[in-house]
């Protein structure tokens, strides 16, 4: 099996969080590197459907990954086993989130001068990541269809951020009481600019499109 | 559409939580009522499996719910119209777990002089209540099956510290990747007492097993 890179995240003393996520946005930028901060609960599929995205990304921009986990780093191996890509493992020690200055510990280990585009996977918590801003560019979740599709209900704060909302487990559809169109009208009501993909990030269906706007996001952001 | 009580529940002041938890166990065994902390991820099927499981203990004890959710209050209509025992909603205005301070405001909701088990039903996060005793006298958790039986790996305090690991939705397995010999070796890696109970709440599979237990936890406690 491969060996990733492990890196121990330490608490971030920086007292405003807000501020320091907009010069790590800025310090990006002059890199020209595009940060995705990927969230969702615990199993939605979140490193599957990394695995499905970048396979049909890495021949047209350079990407790298980092896997938060409170433990463990059976996410990074797999990545980088999928898709021969960087990817690393960052353990944030118990801690349920990430803010910026962790998440530029973790981009302070990745080979930036040959990365386009910076994925985070955060950790599987769809109520503390939504309130630190990682400094990413984007703002992504995975909502799995046996969730349930009343889940911008009970986590709005996380709906409301995000950008794009990847619909995942859509091939079990059949089995669960789960009403996409309620789901995206729900999503709307949180944040009406959210687009919506659903997908099934095993068979691979619908992984284009997300592929797809993922690429037009970091060709805008290297652009303006 | 029934009506239930919302309670706003402020954050604690005590410092440290271990005492109070303590002190809120001695409370509740003088006045005979036995607490259940329930965890899980958003989507496990934690209100299913209570409507289940207190529809089979009804008749034999006196069960209160509290339902705690950042937003909104369809759990606990939903169990009060589904059993139509006295369920209350906590909304803990985006904080991400209970301690036993926040879980005392609840119970001070509910009549507690007609309550042989009250039922806690925790924030849908495996991360945070993991770390805050709420004063319970048990522990339980519901891992379903579409997330994965590599999450006690992953979330290893959550399933460190459950007396029960209620396996959910196992009707989907052949469905999911979902090894329930690998998951419950991975549960008693964590934690080797924990007792690994498979169920489908939506069809009732298995969920005498769990009222049986419960039942078992709450005798016991009330003889010793």
């Amino acid at each position: 099996m491969d060996k990733v890179k492990v890196i121990e995240i330490k608490k971030s003393v920086f007292a405003d969080n807000e501020q320091d996520a907009d010069l790590l946005r800025k310090e990006l930028k002059e890199k020209g590197v595009f940060l995705l901060n990927l969230m969702s609960s615990p199993g939605s599929g979140k490193t599957t459907t990394l695995i499905q995205t970048i396979n049909r990304l890495k021949d047209k921009i350079r990407v790298s990954v980092m896997e938060a986990d409170i433990d463990s780093d059976v996410d990074a191996i797999k990545i980088k086993e999928a898709t021969g890509i960087e990817s690393i493992q960052l353990h944030t020690g118990g801690m349920c989130h990430l803010d910026a200055e962790m998440t530029r510990q973790g981009l302070d280990n990745l080979t930036l001068a040959d990365t386009d585009l910076a994925i985070l996977e955060n950790v599987g918590n769809l109520v503390c990541p939504a309130e630190f801003d990682t400094g990413s560019c984007k703002n992504a979740m995975i909502l799995s269809v046996p969730e349930g599709h009343d889940k911008p209900l009970k986590y709005p704060l996380m709906f409301s951020i995000c950008d794009v909302v990847v619909i995942n487990k859509i091939d079990v559809m059949p089995y669960f009481d789960f009403d996409l169109e309620k789901c995206t009208e729900y999503i709307h009501m949180r944040n009406p600019k959210a687009t919506v993909i659903p997908i099934c990030a095993k068979t691979g269906e619908g992984v284009d499109v997300f592929a797809q706007w993922l690429l037009e996001q970091v060709n805008d952001w290297k652009n303006n």
